[in-house]
């Protein structure tokens, strides 16, 4: 570790102990140098690391300060809205004039689902593309129909294997990206008018397929800190004939919260004991800031009750639309209703993305992803905290690339979204993640994009009119 | 026009016109370099031409004789099955089964539903695919979702233009393959428990997303040699709630017939009459033998109800699961539909395609494609007038690469599908192409693979074992 790298740390340490407090001065270069014994500049890159971090910024006239991480507390819980009645769900209109609003390429993407492409190794993939496509065996184009490319599958299971947990290659189906997978794994277990249940809030495209499935869905709390509410749940499956529960026990969407190992090993239980599918939603699996992945719930599955749904759309190929399922027990049905419905996913996009992961340094380039996410979520967080109302929460997901907040209650966030789009930047309001429509104070933020100056303005418009309710 | 080909069209005339028939003997080489004044190297080449195209044949110690045209009779039509009642459909089983057996890649796919990849021009699409791809505008990757590629739309809309039918680029809709968009157009305009009409026999995939909607199916009768039965569909529409027609008018899988153009115009005129929205299968438009393409039905389209649903799998790019839909009124919907199940078809793929129509020469590729379709027809056809037995039906399509085979009443197609297969190779039996399992003494086979002597000792076993009965 280089000797700015550990100064950082050190101050790191000051500011996670509550030594140094938000809103405080650190100390100056000069003084910095001198106590700690070491040059200016290598204050200065300190500095500089920490500052990009978003954990201290500069203050006009004062030096650098402690940015807050505390005073902003996590949002609270959704637990008012839940009362364990199944409703037919009816957001899909509300979803897409929210969505179909935001495609102006001029609009600051705040709102957007998608991280940004610029993230992505999209030349070396073309390369991967060139090269599969050129070599590709003829009898392939027909014969990898349907289960998926073969080097594709075998790379997949073999990241299953290191991750420790169980999915045989033979379970696994590959997709036209997450969302197919997860729409398949509905129809497997499900027949129109059937229980389901799935989170408050929950990622708005669950709660468009489940009504375009013609489900009856129960709403089960997400709490902020801890996920799942695991009590609410129970009561759920005791009260209705549940059929499959629909959930992201990692950097939940859109909350940011990661449930516990315990608590994913005791949602498996509770299902188990039900007999209740689990179809597990872990598209941001890899975008982890901590040393270690985050365990799906899968790795607590013991006779294949758990479908596990992955994408390539988030971590590596965006508009490849390469996803897949651990399918457990039901891996067959989904493979029949794939056959149905789009086949295959792309042959060339498979080939391509198989032979990236082979030869082309998946595992780096990830490393290089998680960092440039984790510094522009603090770059957010520090945004929020200079522009936003005092009263604001906003969450503090360990990966991912959505921070959630709740405004004060006076702001209505449909009318949030109107004045944002007028200054140009896009927000995705807290009513489009809930089958009732609540959450009205509550906005998604995406902060997947490279910052920058305009981020910077954007932001600084969005508090002005969070202020201005 | 060159010496060989003016004499090859001679005799082609001849045997159309009847004036040659069938298992008659033509002139020798001698005789007809001497009738025609063209030296013998020259009636060599035209014998040559004529041999390729499946006119002709040599017959060991005959010298050249004339394959049989007209002693093989269209099937006859399914008239017997339908009985206008309402079924709920359980065909997929039979289906998954028949088409789990054949993935073998040494078994030869008669049975299979894809033409050979072998046809396309695969490297030629390397090229277009590794070119779109490095140039890729990174922003697209984003906001080409969902509706399509922007220039793949500007082809997909000139060639519509060109073909005089209109659809505006605004109600295209890109999908993954045309089987997605089929499902989309289903999903779009019909509710589980509709009433929907479909072919008798259809493609059976129809069958499986009919089943997999919870939709009732009436079948309506497809004959051999006019297409859909207009006064059977006109009772199905005044007894039943129908919400939507599923239809394919050109190159009909199975059957292979192309409903006139009168006939369309009928079709679309009384649905229109009924406010019945039509679903068009068109998959195999591209791949005609006349001078003209067929006209879909959607050039009759007044109002929007026709859904024009293709795919360049059939004809380009086999694998690249890039297809479309002409959704008229339901576009809108069907985007909407797609947003919330793939998103969006491959970025890579449509890209590839979009260079590819623009630069690469697609429509030479195209007449080459239907040149060695209609030899291989012919080649297919010639082989079961050879080892068939004499009582055997066979259409004769004037596009796609299926043949439609009644057989004697006495063979079961699904016991010749078991014994076919002991001996390498695949057929797809009658029933699956049926709600009811009707056909038993049908078959279907593909000519879409390019023909050699495993093809012929392929056909030589099918025709022993379709005696044996």
């Amino acid at each position: 570790m280089k000797r700015y790298e550990r100064l950082a740390g050190d101050i790191t340490e000051l500011i996670r102990t509550g030594i140094l407090n938000p809103g405080q001065r650190i100390p100056s270069v000069r003084q910095a140098s001198a106590n700690y014994g070491v040059s200016a500049s290598t204050v200065f890159r300190a500095y500089y690391l920490l500052e990009n971090k978003g954990l201290i910024r500069a203050k006009p006239k004062s030096g650098y300060i402690v940015c807050s991480q505390t005073n902003h507390h996590v949002p609270t819980s959704a637990r008012t809205h839940s009362k364990l009645e199944s409703t037919s769900v009816d957001v899909s209109q509300l979803v897409f004039s929210v969505l179909g609003s935001v495609k102006d390429k001029s609009i600051i993407p705040f709102g957007s689902a998608f991280p940004s492409p610029a993230l992505f190794p999209m030349q070396r993939l073309a390369k991967s593309i060139a090269k599969a496509t050129r070599l590709m065996d003829l009898s392939t184009v027909v014969s990898d129909l349907p289960l998926g490319n073969p080097n594709l599958l075998k790379q997949i299971a073999l990241r299953y294997a290191i991750a420790g947990v169980k999915a045989p290659v033979e379970e696994i189906v590959v997709t036209s990206g997450a969302m197919e997978a997860l729409n398949l794994c509905l129809q497997a277990v499900t027949r129109p008018g059937d229980v389901v249940l799935i989170e408050s809030p929950a990622f708005y495209a669950s709660l468009q397929v489940v009504e375009l499935l013609q489900l009856q869905a129960v709403e089960i709390s997400v709490d902020a800190e801890t996920g799942i509410d695991l009590l609410e749940l129970t009561k759920a499956l005791e009260k209705h004939p549940v059929k499959a529960c629909w959930m992201m026990s990692n950097f939940q969407n859109p909350v940011g919260v990661t449930s516990s190992d315990e608590k994913k090993r005791e949602l498996v239980d509770l299902l188990h004991k039900h007999q209740v599918p689990l179809i597990e939603d872990d598209v941001y699996n890899e975008l982890y800031f901590a040393k270690e992945p985050p365990k799906p719930a899968k790795a607590y599955d013991r006779d294949g009750l758990v479908m596990h749904c992955c994408s390539f759309s988030k971590c590596l190929a965006p508009g490849y639309r390469v996803g897949w399922v651990s399918g457990g027990r039901y891996a067959k049905k989904i493979e029949q209703l794939k056959l149905m419905t789009t086949i295959s996913a792309s042959i060339p996009s498979q080939a391509a993305i198989a032979d990236y992961l082979e030869f082309a340094g998946f595992d780096r380039h990830l490393r290089k992803l998680r960092y440039n996410l984790e510094i522009q979520q603090n770059k957010m967080r520090a945004a929020i905290d200079d522009f936003f109302p005092n009263q604001t929460r906003v969450s503090r997901p360990e990966g991912g690339y959505f921070l959630w907040l709740e405004l004060p209650e006076k702001v209505d966030s449909l009318a949030f979204f109107d004045l944002a789009l007028q200054k140009g930047v896009s927000i995705a309001p807290g009513p489009i993640f809930s089958a009732n429509r609540g959450f009205r104070n509550y906005v998604r933020l995406n902060y997947g994009y490279p910052w920058g100056p305009n981020s910077e303005a954007a932001m600084e418009k969005l508090g002005k009119i969070a202020c201005s309710f």
